[in-house]
């Protein structure tokens, strides 16, 4: 899906994965494989070698897109949440671009999803600029 | 919440939902203040005087992440994602990007809720340019 | 559960499903009962010889509450939405009463669950009193 | 929204909130202002000056409404359902009450839902009356 | 709803919930019946006396059917779900098996539900199979 | 991920759709791929050359898994419910089987996502032996 010439999904997940997320693939592998084998490469493939590797919208919008989704959703997905809010400063947001966005999910996924996705994501703004 | 210097919500409100939807608070009074006094002024004031009048982000990117979040919810908001599509071509973006931040949604909320938005949005992209 | 001496759940279920939606527990049966034996009088006894059948809060605030939890979940539910609000109308609620805890869900289930049950709502309004 | 001559939302929101939830507005603006400009003044306005201000069903119905909707949405609201569980014992529910209307809503969220709020609720019971 | 001549769907709940739980009556009646009379008899008739206990598709099979939906529903269920996974190992299902339901939900419910699920349930193997 | 020697997921997506729902890439190709180039083969190397192409569980389960999972989220995929309802039915459940799965939801899910899910399966029910 990475629309290059013989690019496999997998090359290029693995490509974008350990350039925003350094040592993601090797950490499910260790953690999932022996439960399920081929775990970490068909997620490496499927999500970084997906979506998120495909031309059409830069990746700094895809970004905040997914802290948007995850943000109105409302679901244990705190952990994830976290990794995108990084994600996102990461792709050139500023805390503040990221807050409103939060913000703005209120509207859609409800005042406490909001208040708790930002209670998250404050906790990486503290990380990234203690 | 307009950050300006004594502009209400509800002007601000409805400053901007004139410029992106002309005639909502009117359709919104004419259906619902009846039964919900002052609603339509209250809807105007909070939504569109709410966060997407506030800086701090670009009102293009509120929009792209109002279509990412209603269709990773994946519930019975066809309607109001139609609407956000419309304003996400007319803040600026492509139909192939809306499309693509649609797609990337089934990492997140699943293939069906993706496939179901984008036949909204396919709809939406046909009228616009049929 | 319907605590009292002797009373089955079922019978329980039954004079209360009869006041209030005469006829559910045939029009069950006629449909369902040929998938799923027995289906008709588990549901009449686990609804309405369940939770609406005890004592511990009054009748009328379960119907209110129903309506508030259908209208935030902001799912595909709108035919029992619809069934809800005329039982809050007949429970005793006003039409005012049912669209203002509606509206009080937005901040809860979002904006477009709000207004997608408030239509659902307004047209149960416009047949109890067009 | 709150329909008086003259008193704006965010007026009748603080006096609302402080007397439900005492020093709310100036925990919000402490923690969630430098990354949101106006936020805690826009909550206040929006949610106490939104739908709890109004007149047209007393706050008591309003407060189970919500501990209905968070219940049944089974999401990670655990900190907004205990402060609306409190705010409902406050407008006179009884426990009991409350957790009537939690377990019925195990035929709307599930059954995991409403133990989880159960459990929930609790916590807020056994602080209430030691 | 047990189907069989004469057995109420509290002696059907009791009888399998023993199997399956033991001691889950006794331990819902300790915490919850004191807030909700006679809890405990109804979870076991509706829950364990209902769809778990009839004919027409096996008891292993339900099993994995709940693990799926708990895991698609993405919610905070994870002691329910921990709770799932434990009976489907005990009905029959491997970890294997029961990792495979739950990555397939990763095209239903997301990504990170379906992880978040994978954590619970390794808790589960690892308590199992230490 | 289809574990084969050399075997690609797209091949083995092909393979295995080709199979359950003869024509569904040309299908998703003739209709999407215009605004998401590349996304039919995407959907198909993903969806039926991932999970589903997988060793390690059955098909069989597989699909009622699915079917758990739609009626249990109570979303607006009542197009995709159907489609893995009749896949359910193919791969050897019978309507009786797929109807007590989709009555187990309604512990999880709720009632109404229960019976809006099983009136569903009733018109695939019917299609497949009127």
């Amino acid at each position: 899906m990475s629309g290059g010439a013989g690019i496999s999904a997998l090359d290029a997940g693995r490509a974008l994965s350990e350039e925003v997320m350094p040592g993601l693939e090797a950490a499910l592998a260790d953690r999932y494989d022996r439960y399920l084998p081929g775990f970490s490469e068909w997620q490496i493939a499927t999500v970084y070698g997906g979506p998120y590797a495909r031309d059409g919208v830069d990746f700094k919008t895809r970004q905040i897109a997914t802290v948007a989704a995850l943000t109105a959703m409302g679901q244990q997905t705190r952990p994830q949440l976290k990794i995108h809010v990084k994600a996102a400063l990461d792709a050139g947001w500023s805390a503040r671009e990221v807050s409103e966005i939060i913000l703005q999910m209120s509207l859609y996924g409800g005042f406490p999803a909001a208040i708790n996705a930002l209670n998250a994501a404050i906790e990486v703004f503290e990380e990234a600029a203690p």
